[in-house]
């Protein structure tokens, strides 16, 4: 790793030395010319996750903007910002006649980028510096801003969860009318499952976000995806845990996701996260939120707010393959695992030579639930013999949760019952939208609107 | 287990206990009134993957039909048909201006029923029976059957690939156009995909073929199936191991996947087989191929169908999670593994605190391979700080290789290459069509059709 240069902060390699080489210094305010194009502003630091060969400009209008520079790019330094940056702050007045919203963010090292909420860089402004950077902010809530923790979505683990919930019930107690989350994609959906889990009875809504920053595209959705979230989270009509990210490539709206019943379909476009197996839960398009299902939680429904944190940890999750090594269940069950979720082939199958450690492990008190890889669909446990003889032999059946679902939901489950039949009825009875009873004809499509 | 009664073999339950009542027996010809409607024919054996509730028959046409039956149904015994059950054969020419295709059959028990292909139940057919009952076949090719295995498609292992690769071969060197293989589809991709890899120097079609038997439509798609398969392997201009299955609900057209973009989507719907991240193979429609890539083998390119077959079996495949216990990769590298795909969240990371055991497992000699458990789209490894690291501690970029074809594909390149340069090198690159250069527009969507 390189050693930080404070006056250079986050930029690496030859991006580095070709701003050195121009003689700019982060806070100073420049004119680049690069990408055949012009751009005046201040060069904002950088924070460690970004790719090297940009520079990050905050322009006049208060946008950020990614800059793809070479050293063919001619630079002139039209002043400096003193000391530490501070965005022209707006003054920010409590509006007692809009929502308050509570801003959460999970990760992210600097505060020096909207561009990238992925890392849940937002949440290290204050308000003022936020409604600066998106002035269409201060239009629709009073926010409050509260970094939890500071990580890689990837690294999310139980206990963040738990502090997730519990800040969300103190700002519903706290009077709070939404709560926005500002997380990392890679594990989003898994995050909003659990809070689904863990706040049983949500009397407000709470809305995942981020931002799917794509290394060609420096220029991110995440103001447009966070004034969505926003939107929502201070207006909607709905109390569930949901993900509000891009609906199509062109930014003309976003989805809204039931977070028990999403799941991160894309790795690199912005409207990659899909409702599987039914329809999105909402749409918001011109400041206007439609939801599309018929029975959800309304805002309000329940009284209160309370989270519900206790999970059991030690819960695996396998996708079965030809020739997968029963040694692995067996390995498991000897780490004192309580819980596995399957994703077989087909209706729900795996091969048979995994039946004999499978059934050890469920007779030694191993909860083990049955999913479908193939993500649509329901499991079909008694069309063939093979399923047949793996609910005989215990294995629960996971109809058609999403196995990442279907994980967080064990998990809880298993923090709050021993008994293997309650076990079961838990896993096999919808408890937060995770089981859709029927499967509309569209649900196997790509949801193209209506 | 039941005890078998060979007077009503394969029936069980309250579906026996009718028919017992009734005094029928299999074997007889019946009339029936069930479900409403009235059915004429000769009462079939089932199998033992056969749901409850339905009796099968045999009707004058030639095909066979599955019918709910319950105690209020109306029986007429109108005969018998004497010893064992024939066809009425029709008399087989071989026709030297036909193609000749082998169907090769992976599974299933018994023969008395079309319906099932899943299980491979056709081949058990002879040709004269095969074009009994799917007079089409006949006008397409000449046909020869051979039961290479009998078992459920959950239960594949690389002895089955081997076997299977190696009749292939066999085929072509016999002078055969093409090569029909009926497989269950729980893993029909993974076999697919792993013929891809072991025929390298493939001069005729395979085509893999299946029915999707979902327990409330007894009647299947396993002769229309068939008849596609059979005209693309017998008239298709391409020599590439593929899927051909329906592309629509609606049954008016199939889709020939290729086998190393392929993946089951859908647990019971007809159409569960989706090329991802491109466009499907070719569409087959009213007795025309269309074949919609640029690049790909053509029929006789490669002068000799080679089998090879050698492959490392010790692979693991593991989809990420939160929690996901790094015990499980030191678990595998003692057990000998030397290779393992991941499924990585987002661009392909993992969890930082695998990253010491992963690092001790690639030190040991394990090659590590990433892939995107978003299915759809690339890692991109040197976006962020975690992909980074993971390629500076040697984890094989596995690109948009689907990670069940990056599996197949692992197994096969450690089959052959020991060295760790000439095992990246392999895996980064393009053998099979497993790793697209671009991605269309629609790649991401349902192909609609064009």
């Amino acid at each position: 790793m390189e050693s930080d240069n404070d006056e250079l902060e986050g930029y690496k390699g030859s991006t580095k030395k070709i701003l050195e080489d121009k003689g700019v210094k982060t806070w100073d305010v420049v004119s680049v010319e690069a990408s055949k194009k012009k751009f005046e502003g201040i060069l904002l630091p950088r924070n460690k996750f970004d790719k090297e060969g940009y520079i990050d400009l905050k322009l006049k209008n208060g946008y950020n903007v990614g800059v793809r520079i070479s050293s063919q790019s001619k630079f002139k330094v039209l002043g400096h910002e003193k000391g530490e940056y501070k965005l022209p702050e707006k003054k920010v007045k409590v509006d007692r006649n809009k929502p308050s919203i509570t801003l959460l963010g999970t990760g992210g090292t600097v505060a020096s980028r909207l561009d990238y909420v992925t890392g849940g860089v937002i949440p290290a402004f204050t308000p003022a510096e936020l409604f600066s950077a998106v002035p269409e902010l201060e239009e629709i809530a009073n926010i409050e801003t509260i970094v939890k923790y500071e990580i890689f979505s990837e690294d999310v683990k139980p206990k963040h969860w738990k502090e997730l919930a519990t800040a969300v019930e103190n700002a519903a107690r706290r009077g709070k009318d939404g709560v926005v989350i500002g997380h990392g994609t890679d594990t989003m959906s898994y995050s909003a499952a659990m809070l689904s889990f863990m706040l049983p009875k949500l009397s407000i809504p709470v809305v995942f976000v981020g931002s799917q920053r794509s290394s060609d595209r420096p220029s991110s959705d995440a103001a447009l995806n966070l004034i969505h979230a926003m939107q929502v989270a201070a207006h909607g009509d709905f109390a569930e845990s949901v993900i509000c990210m891009m609906g199509s490539i062109n930014h003309s709206h976003a989805y809204l996701h039931k977070g028990t019943v999403v799941r991160k379909m894309h790795s690199s476009t912005r409207h990659t996260f899909r409702t599987i197996g039914t329809r999105p839960f909402g749409k918001v398009k011109d400041n206007h939120l439609e939801i599309f299902w018929d029975n959800y939680r309304h805002r309000g429904e329940c009284e209160k707010t309370v989270a519900d944190t206790k999970i059991e940890e030690k819960v695996a999750l396998l996708y079965t393959y030809p020739a997968i090594d029963p040694s692995m269940i067996s390995f498991l069950a000897d780490q004192g695992y309580k819980g596995l979720v399957l994703a077989g082939t087909g209706l729900g199958h795996t091969p048979h030579d995994l039946f004999p450690t499978l059934k050890g492990a469920i007779d030694g008190g191993m909860s083990v639930v049955m999913t479908v890889q193939t993500l649509w669909g329901y499991t079909g446990m008694n069309v063939y013999e093979t399923g047949r003889e793996e609910l005989a032999m215990g294995i629960i059946d996971g109809k058609n949760m999403l196995p990442e679902v279907a994980y967080a939901k064990l998990m809880w489950v298993l923090g709050h019952e021993t008994d293997q039949a309650r076990i079961h009825t838990q896993m096999e009875t919808n408890l937060q939208g995770e089981i859709l009873s029927g499967e509309p004809p569209s649900g196997y499509q790509v949801f193209q609107g209506e």
